[in-house]
């Protein structure tokens, strides 16, 4: 039987957990929003991002309390000083699903998306969902080559928003500026939801090592030593 | 005298105060830089970044260092919990700043801000760094009225982005796509900038009343409760 202190640091990962699940699911129906210019479902989603932020400032003031009743050294002091860094991640992404759904009630009933582009956001934003659950995992496992796993991930949704510049860019371009304005925040939204989704896992991987993932990057396959994730 | 504790408490924030005059110049001569389209500027903008990432470490790994040492209760803890707050914010703003020198470099030799921008990039820029400089000025005096001051000097910069979004949105905008883009993404990375100079003086509110800035204002003159800053 585990002891009150540590049921109290478990149950704070639960809660980061809890965390990653509301606001990959808050991105997963943004995007659907977003598709298919449904403003209920848009406004439902910025409503539902108080109860994120509810959360992080729960699971801020039981890990501050946790330290200054428990006094934890070594891995658990690192543990809740990671959570921290990690709840205001997922804060942050939250907002980011709520921004999507913001550009869509902006534009009801129109699309802020045009059709030739629906196929690349619907990617950007199933990738982001499927980040953000790969993050609430590795979260719970611990596992480092999964954590590590993330940042490759990512790679492809560099591509997706490359790919959205492009469109943006071709000569062709018949959509105007507001759109092209609207597709640039879209892009950029999904671009950093995936930023902190792979941050949450390169602090799993601080957590468990001691060590950030870039250092272990450097020793190990990247070999360059340079940041992977470009917040650009 | 003080003890060799609070010497270190003190040192944490020297160094925030250290990181706020640091990224609040990069955002100045990322400014400049972007509006004489100075290469070597933009260079030493980025090339200045990880200097920034460095002191966000050092002061990270004091920070756990004195509360697995010390165990501090109380304020002392709400300070060093803070400050990893804070220092969050100044990595991130100073990223902004590189972001902005990023754009200079990608569009070298021509600017990224067509001529009739220019103006309200620049005012922007300035207010971006005036924000920052008073954010540092906030650490060290813990002044509550000058911190709650900034928000209301944010307004002035939402002001200037819808100013920025209304150039862009205006049937005579002439300047085509790719600068309607960049312009969309720089008048972002300023917003945010300003938000996290606001973000940092919100947490020193919290350090010297144990409340949260949002709070405050709901009690107080805001009236309304809801937070001033929007991230949109």
């Amino acid at each position: 039987m585990r002891d009150a202190y540590h049921e109290e640091l478990d149950s704070i990962g639960d809660g980061l957990v809890d965390m990653a699940r509301l606001v990959g699911s808050a991105m997963g129906r943004a995007t659907t929003a977003m598709l298919d210019s449904d403003l209920n479902l848009a406004e439902s989603v910025i409503a539902a991002d108080e109860k994120v932020d509810d959360l992080q400032r729960d699971l801020e003031s039981r890990a501050i309390q946790l330290l200054a009743r428990q006094q934890p050294v070594a891995t658990d002091l690192r543990i809740v000083v990671t959570s921290l860094r990690m709840s205001a991640d997922l804060e942050r992404a939250g907002d980011l699903a709520e921004h999507v759904a913001k550009v869509t009630r902006l534009r009801f009933p129109e699309s802020p998306v045009p059709v030739d582009l629906q196929a690349t956001l619907l990617e950007m934003g199933q990738l982001a969902q499927r980040l953000m659950a790969k993050a609430a995992e590795v979260i719970v496992t611990k596992d480092i080559d999964q954590a590590l796993q993330l940042e490759q991930d990512d790679d492809a949704m560099d591509l997706l928003h490359r790919t959205l510049f492009q469109h943006l860019m071709d000569d062709r371009w018949k959509h105007g500026i507001e759109t092209a304005v609207d597709v640039t925040l879209l892009g950029r939204y999904y671009e950093r939801f995936a930023d902190h989704a792979v941050s949450v896992a390169r602090r799993v991987v601080y957590l468990v090592t001691g060590e950030h993932a870039d250092e272990l990057d450097a020793a190990g396959a990247h070999g360059d030593g340079t940041a992977p994730v470009e917040g650009a």
